[in-house]
């Protein structure tokens, strides 16, 4: 007895939030939390809603036997095991799996509220998102482009990026959710430099050693020498480069980004530094689909996510594969262990 | 004797420019002139300078005991196999392997030029290019992008598109060699339909059926129902995608070009389109670098390369991968056929 409660002690606490109602997120919640291997690495709190677990559970043929509590108790109450904080947000009457609305996306973010406020006072360690709709949250007022930008405006860090991590490749962001049009003004040597820096510390955390960090060119060919683009390789990216190699960082670039992620690259780099979205995340999901994390470095919480979306077409149906919210889960333990 | 010449007579023949001298063409070419799977597959007609080729097989200790004619004869001779057109448009002394100039990049420009003039008078059935350096080309006072340009300029045609064809994933290409800020005044409806049809017309030849045609949208998400971006998506590619579609074409999209390329959808789909140059060329290295071949649709000239550079580290030290040329080879004479 005094040993489990010793051994369940020594696990990480994991808030796991229960993202939009309407996708993937309530039938993934309960799969992880009937997960043997995943409660051996963490325990974890899920917020969300018990009625909609419940009847996710039963929608895709899973167990729901977990301890329940509400959102102002769930504190006092010592908790061997998982447990899920009902916070009351949504009633399974109120939609339709497959269908967002304005009331999916208040719900969605409800849950974020209250396991962020959690991390803060201590009473998580980290927390791992299931997947949120921004057009949800934009219905229900809510003008947040992505789970990334909600964590760092609380957490009030101006430092921070995203990073989508996985064993095979790994990414970092130095942009991210705007229009393709509007990344090039976005680019800074500021930032740039800041984007580098964040990976180089996270990737040695996670590695134990100096990692080796490969930044993408803007336009194609990284420019080739100045003949496509506005020349942002030689006056943007470059001289940040330099600067982060003088900061004593192992980092090459700007190279082609089409290049950077050909297999012998990807097995010499720990990290890509990508100037916009679909830079690195279309190489990650063709390689590591269903399998990368997407993480936000630079914040005080410790915060990790699936790479996939809400997946509305298959929502409630029990085909969503787990994969990524269980690398999210072990991934958020390891950075807690590492700090 | 008589059967010989039979057989040489139904192989294609395929004219190999030999690309930058001081990059990995010289060696990748006598490389293919001693390959003798594809010499099974075409008659070679390479295109470049003897001289530099016996040089470059010299260095990287390959056997060269080929025919060299040169320009003015060469058509005049028969062939019943391979032969070098020598051009003399460069000497060994007047250049250094790994380092391009003005004086190589006038050379791959005059093996490119004898080449298209060949396969415009039907001397031979289609054109295989080693690689060219940009760079090279604008020191020359050429001012062309790439092979795709020249070939299009020399040809006439208004209409053609970049194609990144492998067994494993193809992309065709809206825009291509232009700075990434370029991109979103070149996409237009008219523009894009051209691309879906010329991708359905090479797919249906190359498949032998009607192939699945996938369109990229340009923001992160395709916009995200109008979050991101300008509205592109909805205002200009969904719009061609529809044209295409009412023109029979099976064709699906914009969709978010980071899950285009997953596994269970690459195996879904023959050919993506893509908006620019790295949305496509990422996917392509990362899962099928060097086994892709480039291509040009819709020229009067059959026109494929490799889809890699000139690879100036490991210029003449033996060690490039003569798999693109190989498989650029191939496709050339595949489509001769299936015209």
């Amino acid at each position: 007895m005094t040993t489990d409660v010793r051994q369940s002690r020594r696990k990480p606490r994991i808030a796991v939030t229960m993202g939009d109602p309407a996708g993937v997120g309530p039938e993934l919640c309960v799969r992880a939390l009937n997960d043997p291997e995943l409660r051996k690495i963490a325990q974890l709190v899920v917020f969300g809603d018990a009625v909609v677990l419940k009847e996710a559970a039963s929608a895709t043929g899973q167990r729901f036997d977990f301890p329940v509590s509400d959102a102002s108790q769930w504190r006092t109450v010592s908790h061997s095991d998982s447990v899920v904080v009902d916070l009351c947000a949504i009633e399974p009457s109120q939609f339709k799996p497959g269908i967002i609305s304005a009331s999916t996306g208040q719900a969605s973010y409800e849950y974020i509220d209250a396991a962020i406020h959690a991390a803060q006072d201590g009473s998580v360690d980290a927390v791992s998102t299931a997947p949120i709709s921004k057009e949800a949250l934009c219905l229900a007022g809510l003008d947040y482009p992505g789970h990334t930008e909600i964590f760092a405006e609380r957490d009030g860090s101006k430092r921070w990026c995203m990073m989508q991590y996985s064993e095979a490749i790994t990414c970092t962001f130095v942009t991210v959710h705007c229009g393709y049009a509007d990344v090039p003004a976005l680019l800074t040597q500021e930032r740039i430099l800041d984007v580098i820096q964040l990976s180089a510390e996270a990737l040695s955390r996670i590695r134990g050693r100096p990692p080796k960090v490969v930044v993408c060119g803007l336009n194609p060919h990284a420019g080739e020498a100045g003949l496509f683009g506005e020349g942002e390789e030689d006056s943007i990216i470059r001289p940040a480069v330099e600067a982060a190699r003088r900061a004593g960082i192992d980092v090459e670039g700007p190279i082609p980004a089409d290049t950077a992620f050909v297999a012998t690259k990807r097995a010499a780099t720990d990290v890509f530094v990508c100037m916009y979205h679909d830079q690195g995340h279309i190489p990650v999901k063709a390689i590591a689909f269903d399998c990368a994390v997407n993480t936000t470095l630079g914040l005080a919480i410790i915060r990790t996510s699936v790479d996939h979306g809400t997946a509305l077409d298959i929502a409630w149906q029990g085909k969503a594969d787990m994969g990524s919210l269980f690398q999210a889960v072990r991934l958020a333990a390891e950075i807690h262990r590492a700090r």
